[in-house]
């Protein structure tokens, strides 16, 4: 069972935190790689960045499918591309939205989702209402520090701790979701501090792939699912044309 | 990792059955074992034995809590007592309408329930509800097979298989979630019937509780899923009070 | 005409006091009684407790069907088992946050509800839903004061009476929605004191169970609340099947 | 206690049936009658005459409070006017649809209403949407005959009767509501025919505002509901100021 | 083009203004004229005076009618008598509110609305549902100040500017919506005072009625904007019959 | 006032015929041209294309700033990167889904979409949702014709004709939304044809850009739509970056 973690912006240092979060939670038998895109921007703070991150994203998707990989993880908090994406795969793709929420769903009442800048909180609440989950977020929090920073602000552990405490309170909720990839080795450290479960959706999406690839499933080739209509590309893209 | 699965009717037969789908897809290190309740009706088919079956699922759950089980199944799709076990036992509790609906999801962008009676489709159509999964859930279609048919009536498997293709087209929908924890076996068959993903929550619900456990996961402690106030119980569920 | 006020919790003194507020409002040829569950908690303040509560609301149900009971009143503010007892019964069955919360829409634009422990909002948040009340529910509060403390804390009425205030206040809201069946008592206190329409959930099902008998309405007996399967029960709850 | 069921339409005999229906269910302790608009359309088929039926109502409401009238009903089921008779009365004012719409969802889990010519079907489906009944509303069906023809065409009984029958075998419905104020008097035969709870909003309406009043309700005073503000009124409709 | 904008109060003065912000915008080849209604209420601040604010409305759209007016546009943030209007109308009928939350949408995730009196509150969010726009409309302020003192009182614009910064801060939105026609001089102030999109309705209006005629579009005339079926009206009102 | 309509793919016959539609109803001051994107796919008929197609369209954004642009018009009824261009963009930006579905809506009770594939139903259906004109949706149906069709296969006119008639039928609705840039010169000989309001989204994003403009207004700087944070692009969209 191949499972592939693609990391939508181009920041590898990223893409190795993401890749050991995935690793702890894989089980034995499952080969689990993290790959970087090779296009698109250096992070995803906006619809801009997140709407160019979906090229490089499809590459790697087109990439695996030759390489036969069996399920993949999108690991943004945007899952950006996800529809394009399921068209492309012959087996499953979960975004870690997607999967924490759904996780969260299982634990408790409603949840808070604590994101990075608050210009993101309307894709992140756009999400919630997509995949059902409306009536269990209720909040998206904003710790106002930049992707990149998570990793290189030393005060990032902190200041992503208080924001998921005060989030916590000011919603009445049971359970936390981190809204970016570049959170998850912050998961055990936050759940321990604030008590409440805490959830990382590249841990829960790794988990959601496994488990639909056990369980047979794939996406449905049925409708809307289907393989995309081929076609000629031209200029830039001309290659992602068939 | 104990996980236990509980059959919320009286009948041993279905246990079997149902052991015998949720082992299959359990991980290696998973200790898994089904149990019958003790108390209750035979077979689940209306809000008065759903309502009935709770008793036995709560007793089988605080049962479980004393022999250390981690996380358990309510393996019938009413998802009976689900709030209340959750705030029974210690780890996750997962029902198999709420974790095949979730599968579902992920897999098209719509599904069809197709469930036993006529007269438990209201009850699907709440959980799709409550779950969030109403905006997936395009139809609940009755195949009107008594429960404990699915296991004696020789034509069961094919009037199940007819049922779900014909939901299949009615609704336009993507996948099938089987609607009762007794056509577990009857998945793989219709798969292959009608080519389209078909979902079986026992065998969903089994792998979502292990992968919350594997994240390091319980319910909340916090908020409406705390361990109920102890108080005084008299009369025939004199045994419920603490 | 014969209405029978069940209280699904085993404290009968919170019994009587159920009762004299239903007779208030009752119509001269209506005999009205109020029995309390054989068996089960001595307060409902989590979902254990309600789902335990059942089988003796069921049992009371069974016995007023033997009896020549005409209607019921579920005096509980989860209205415990309503769907079940709703098969069970030939005649009406109403509970008295959805008979509540009806009324509080003829009144005003948004109610607000005051319950008792914390973790019982959610419930409450639920019903209003089902009930299709949610537009109207602007919010659901709680006095923290147990269930049973309503009859023995003598502060009690000093506590709730300011919850109301406070509740109106943060809503924005016309109306006040008593949360519990032993708040029946304080309704009129409470409406002097802070001058908005403030509503027992007791009187109002108990005068919506009349209307339905003078309307010569009884439950549907066409789909889901048609009489139950008969089928074996085994066990403690033996008695219960047929 | 007195009610006052008012037609806003100006059609005498109609106003005759529907207090005779009033008349049949309320209680002896009731003083009941029923008025005609004095201004506006014969019959309500159209927003055009449902806004045009408003003056009427509103002025029939007026003479109510000097005559020390308590409550009232709209007797059409667009509700004409709710809101502004709410702010114009003192005591509880409910709608024939309102009450229907709430009877009806105390016995089943869905209902279909019957109503007058097509686009009138509209209003309805808002009405339902407005009081929180949209979930239990399955359908809205016309049997387009005209208002005033359900007094006059010798048909009419059997058409509507078959319009309710058509209407629940394609909702799948458990109960009916009744379109239409000038439907009253076929309540009765139509429950006979077809075997599921009719409900005559009229009557409906009649107890609930009998209810409202044992409870010692009316409309909330505070916000929306209070006392439109006083000030001049100039042309046709001079007399409606202050 | 001819397009007449009808203000449903009999207050000359805001007709004025009314008018003027309306040819601001609108085409060299549009004819726009501004009407007064010839009854009703001064200004409209309760349902009470909306719903008498209709029969002059309907009166001056059946004058346009008459003189061949292509489009009109109903200058009150209550948009009364939207449904009717298009009835009685052949060509397009839009209101400022449903105009002015279009329009918002078109510009942000979400605005606020400031309106004038708390109690007209309800109303804007009402019609917010009734529009699509719920998901848009993040708060419904009041700045308490009634309609005619708008263009009374010295402090309007001060203390509408300040509910328009206090809102936006309040509902974290990215746009106002001004909720009454009165405020429509006042566009431009605001808008430079708190440096967000600040939207008029009578403005946005115009040019929407402008765009449908410019598209060839008017109301359709099959289903429930068909032209009302004529019947007699008796009393005040007699001369709306036909 | 300068406006840009991009054809979001490549195929140039399409926009000269996008161009004449939008031509046609724009204002005498009005300076507007279509332009082709200069990177993607032939058409856009699956979410692959339209992720793919986002990088021409922002380039042609990027291009129009550059040039002194007002505003804008995605002409692809799937409205391809709607939230990023609005960020990218000082001025107005909307979409032919997003101006066709408002403008139904001021015309009728309900509209149906008739769009190409089966598979760009799930599309148009998210939109309606994300607009909030779900409400008004009653349907989305699909011709099966792909996208260039429209323009060579010799039956297309009758074929979307056809469906349009059978979509109004089916729905019970009162106009339809035309759902693809290449049907809009279909949009007079449909609507003269079936006889209800037919909504060519070219012609109507136009207009409602041109008004925004005229209204003076542009997309809000505050919050979510502010202009993207600046930061390195690598590989294949590396230009993209800043």
């Amino acid at each position: 069972m191949r499972i592939r973690v693609i990391n939508p912006n181009t920041t590898r240092a990223m893409t190795a935190t993401i890749e050991q979060c995935a690793l702890a939670v894989a089980g034995q038998d499952t080969l689990l790689d993290a790959v970087t895109s090779e296009t698109g921007p250096a992070s995803i703070e906006s619809h801009y960045d997140e709407a160019l991150s979906v090229p490089g994203l499809l590459a790697a998707i087109r990439h695996g499918e030759a390489a036969g990989v069996d399920g993949y993880v999108i690991a943004c908090f945007g899952d950006p591309g996800l529809d394009a994406a399921r068209e492309l795969a012959a087996g499953p793709v979960v975004g870690i939205a997607e999967a924490a929420m759904h996780t969260a769903s299982h634990l408790g009442r409603g949840f808070s989702v604590v994101t990075t800048l608050g210009r993101t909180a309307g894709r992140a609440a756009d999400l919630a209402e997509r995949y059902g989950m409306r009536r269990f977020c209720r909040g998206v929090h904003a710790c106002e520090l930049p992707v990149l920073a998570l990793e290189t602000d030393p005060d990032a552990r902190k200041i992503v701790t208080e924001a998921c405490r005060t989030a916590v309170a000011a919603d009445g909720s049971d359970a936390v979701v981190l809204g970016c990839a570049g959170m998850a080795e912050l998961c055990a450290h936050i759940r321990a501090e604030i008590g409440v479960p805490v959830i990382d959706g590249v841990a829960a999406a790794t988990l959601t792939v496994q488990s639909l690839l056990t369980l047979g499933l794939r996406k449905s080739g049925r409708g809307e699912y289907a393989a995309p209509p081929p076609k000629p590309y031209t200029g830039l893209l001309a290659s992602f044309g068939s």
